[in-house]
């Protein structure tokens, strides 16, 4: 499987949002977004870590929906290609090399992000 | 990545079920599929509620395809939006947001499911 | 490793969540406690219900104490050991033998229920 | 923690899947007992290398007790301590350093294996 | 989801690859991929063994870019079909019904390597 | 279950790393020992950056002692409580309420560490 581009991600991400955020009955879910922006605001650490942290989780975690999510916050915050290989370490080392495939997509939609976002 | 059309999943999943039970030396895979028929059927418990049971799991443990089959399955035991929306809000809770990406396509699968089914 | 106590456990858990809510800066994990106390609330599905959906999750993610919390929230739902068998059976056919241990701690730690609740 | 005895681990795997088997309703969790034992039968492959599948399939599903069983049955058909490693290998690449003490305990199980079966 | 073509897989993944080994500061990166060659190496355990095992543990991980990789292995390899329905068997029934929608898919992908590399 | 005290936990890693480092035919395992030091070392992200992105992925992935580990080495980094519950936040929202009981050990291990490290 390939990565999509940033503008499929962010299009359908969107719009799937918005049905949920309009769904009958969705008290927890709304919750539960909000809670998630709050996290990643600046606070005792910088958002520019907390997005590293969200990212490795991700990774770990083997989401690449969340994974591209928060490589597009770290695209946003500044993080440098070198600094994202270490990222990229990290994650691989943890998680296995069941993380690999997903490194694979990470990195085409971090150069897609370079692409489409300039 | 978008959720597949009702349609679609149906056609992949049967196929492919059927190459299975035909393979040579499927005698564990056979009598999974047997136990997984049994294990929703009404007992202590009706097939709605253990739909919402295979969902959940479903959900938590970010399987796309369970996750149709049981929106499916619930769609025929006549569960409802709201009750829907909560179970989603369970799922991504104890999953954390790391579900979200599979809610987002569990939404339109079950967007799809009212428009094809009907 | 068996099961604990349901006093010991009931004590840690207090304890430490305690901790948890005196901490500094902790206000991330304090809505995420409020969230979880609102998703069991009866809704459009009752609460027992949401609390058989809160354990087939936590079997599942193979987690022991979130097992314990919500057995223990299903014993004061008046789940029965016949409904509790069903929700084991879908644990362990969709989390796989791997949920065997945990169920097995399941099993004790509901005895538990029984002999220190009475 | 450390790794329980091999005498304390069977023991308990023993009392309590014997609960299991006696509890009500049971149906579905007797079936993927019988299934788990049918699983594991020499085949079209041999039960030593189910066994080590087994094994390395609950090392990077990071469950101990499920570690501690495949490495009685992997004692028993004969594995070497050279062919562990190499287990213990594929399990912490595939499955990330995440799998370290998990195999720190299974170290101390298969000693305990050989000084308690002898 | 539908597995990919056995070309589209290797070109993609050998593309990417690339990149990854191409990229500024990616040290652990490449001595992972280093340590994932060696590991399946015969040894005391054949590269068949090795690959089945690597089968298994992408099959519970529910990885299926990892499982395509090692179902091209385990072609070159000869593991018969017979021998891959068992290792199907022990999967799912260590890793829940969650793998068989993975299990569907390299069913496909298995023919697919029949198909493709003759 | 409990936290352990730091000293147990310290020795007992040190004693069962030291057989796996002793045993034969261990080259794979090893080889990760080395990467794993090496991923933590300071680059284009500091050890303190480092320190954090192992524990938060260590949280997510539910694993005690890891989580151990790298609380340990975040407190030699000098991070702060304050820090510390910030990535207490992402981790339990990104992997969900499931973290729960594996940050409420980690709570004790954290206050186990300023009293015997002091």
């Amino acid at each position: 499987m390939k990565a999509t581009s940033v503008k499929d991600f962010d299009a359908y991400r969107e719009a799937m949002n918005e049905k949920l955020l309009a769904a009958p009955n969705n008290k927890i879910i709304k919750r539960i977004f909000n809670v998630d922006t709050n996290a990643y605001m600046p606070g005792a650490l910088d958002s520019k870590t907390k997005e590293m942290l969200g990212l490795v989780a991700s990774m770990v975690l083997k989401c690449d929906d969340c994974i591209y999510y928060h490589l597009e916050k770290c695209y946003q915050n500044d993080v440098s290609t070198e600094e994202l290989l270490e990222i990229f370490g990290v994650a691989n080392l943890v998680g296995g090399t069941i993380v690999i495939p997903h490194t694979r997509r990470a990195m085409e939609f971090w150069e897609n992000l370079h692409k489409e976002k300039k």
